[in-house]
C-alpha cells in the first residue's frame, strides 16, 4: 500500500512523538505493536530494527529507521507534499530556529521532565516501590528554570521557533502530557504563555487523536 | 565581513563540534571567547545569545543560534556550496540516516561517555575532590554497550550513516578526544572497525586543527 510500518506501542512518549508527526501530514501507516511490557523491544526481530533495544523504529521500504527525532523528520519531509509544513526547510533562518528549539527539547526539557514521570508513573508499576522524591524535586526545580526560558521566548512569539506551529512544539507534547497527570500540573499555571501555547497544541486535532490513543492499551 | 560570530571556548566540546563544522567547510568566522571558568557564560550579554546559559552560540547578522548540533545543522547548510556535503540533504534516505546516528550520538554515545569526562577531568580541577569510581564505572560499561552497536554497523559501511562522512561521524569528536586522554581509552582496542573509524576521523585537516585548539587557553 505504500504507507509506512511504525513498531512501538502508543503509550511510548517516544512512539507518540513519530504518531504525531504522521496524523499531522495525514499518512497511511501502520502501527505494529512492540511492548516495552514484555521486553520485546530485545527481540532478535526488533533489534534488527533498532540495535539499540528500544522502541520506536520506523520501516519503509528497505530503509530501516530510528531515534524518534530522526524518524520525526523524515516522515515530515516524505510527505512535504501534505502542506503540514513543520520543519521549514525552504526557509533558512526559520528552519535553524526550528533545529534550536528541537535542541531545547531534547538537551533541556526532556533532561528536566523525564526523570519526574519516571518516578511517579513507571516506579510505582514497575518496581512496585514509592517514587523517590528527592528525585522529583530536583528535577522539578530543572523544569522551572526551562519553563521560565520558555516564558520569555513565547511572550514574544507564538511557538518555540516562531510566529508558526514546528516539529520543536510537537515534539514536547508526549512528556508534557503525562505531565499534566501528574499532581505536579499546577506548576505551569506560574508561567501564562507556556499554558496558552500548550492550550493551543492540545487543541490540534492529531494532538486529541494521539492522545486518547496514549491511554488505551 | 560577512563571516559568523561563534561565542565560547575551544576546551569546550559543544564549541570545538561547532568549530570542527566551520573548518570543514572552510568558512570565515571569528570565535569570541566566553569562558565557563570565570562563569561568563551566565551574564547577561550572553544569555542574550542563549537564554540557557551555556556555551555556544552564533551570531549572523541578525539571526543568533544556541545548541551546538542546531548551529552545526545551521554551518553546514550556509556553506553548502564549499562543497562539504555532510547532511546529504539533496538524498531523502542518506540524510536520513545522518540524523538517526547524530541522535545516537546525543542520545547513547554522549550519556555514556559525559559523565566518564566531567568526572575524570572536571571534578578533580573544579571541586578538589577525587572522581567518583563508582559513575565512572557504570558509565564505561553504557559506553561499551553503544560501542558493541557501532562497532556491529561500522563493520557494514565506513562511516555511521553509510560509506561517506558526515555529521554524525563528527559529532562525536569532541568527547572522545577526550576520553582517548584518560586510562580508559584501551576500551576501544576491543572494537576494531570503531578504532579504525576513529583513526580515519581524526586524521582530517579539520580535526587536527580543532584538537590542537582544544589544549589551548
Ligand atoms: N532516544 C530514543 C529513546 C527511545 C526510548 O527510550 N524508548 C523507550 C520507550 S519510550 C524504550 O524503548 N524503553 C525500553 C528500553 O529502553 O529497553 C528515541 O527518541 O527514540
Ligand atoms: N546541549 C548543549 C550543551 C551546552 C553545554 O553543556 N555547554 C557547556 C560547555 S561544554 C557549558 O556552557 N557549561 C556551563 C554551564 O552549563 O553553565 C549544546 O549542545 O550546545
Amino acid at each position: 500500500m505504500g504507507g509506512v510500518k511504525l513498531y512501538g506501542s502508543p503509550m511510548s512518549t517516544c512512539t507518540a512523538r513519530v504518531l504525531l508527526c504522521l496524523e499531522e501530514v495525514g499518512a497511511e501507516y501502520e502501527l505494529v505493536p512492540v511492548s516495552t511490557l514484555t521486553g520485546e523491544q530485545k527481540s532478535p526481530a526488533h533489534l534488527a530494527r533498532n540495535p539499540f533495544g528500544q522502541i520506536p523504529a520506523l520501516e519503509d521500504g528497505d530503509l530501516v529507521l530510528f531515534e524518534s527525532r530522526a524518524i520525526s523528520r523524515y516522515v515530515l519531509r516524505k510527505y512535504q507534499a501534505s502542506g503540514a509544513d513543520l520543519l521549514k526547510e525552504e526557509n533558512f533562518a526559520e528552519s535553524a530556529l526550528v533545529d534550536v528549539w528541537l535542541e531545547a527539547e531534547s538537551q533541556q526539557y526532556n533532561p528536566a521532565i523525564q526523570p519526574i514521570i519516571f518516578q511517579f508513573f513507571v516506579v510505582p508499576k514497575r518496581f512496585g516501590v514509592s517514587p523517590d522524591q528527592a528525585i522529583i524535586d530536583s528535577s522539578l526545580e530543572k523544569l522551572k528554570k526551562v519553563l521560565e526560558v520558555y516564558e520569555v521566548r513565547l511572550s514574544k512569539s507564538k511557538y518555540l521557533a516562531g510566529d508558526f506551529f514546528s516539529l520543536a512544539d510537537l515534539s514536547h507534547f508526549p512528556y508534557t502530557k503525562y505531565f499534566m497527570a501528574t499532581p505536579y500540573a499546577s506548576v505551569f499555571e506560574s508561567y501564562p504563555h507556556v499554558k496558552a501555547w500548550w492550550d493551543d497544541i492540545t487543541s490540534r486535532p492529531a494532538f486529541k487523536k494521539v492522545a486518547a490513543s496514549m491511554h488505551g492499551s
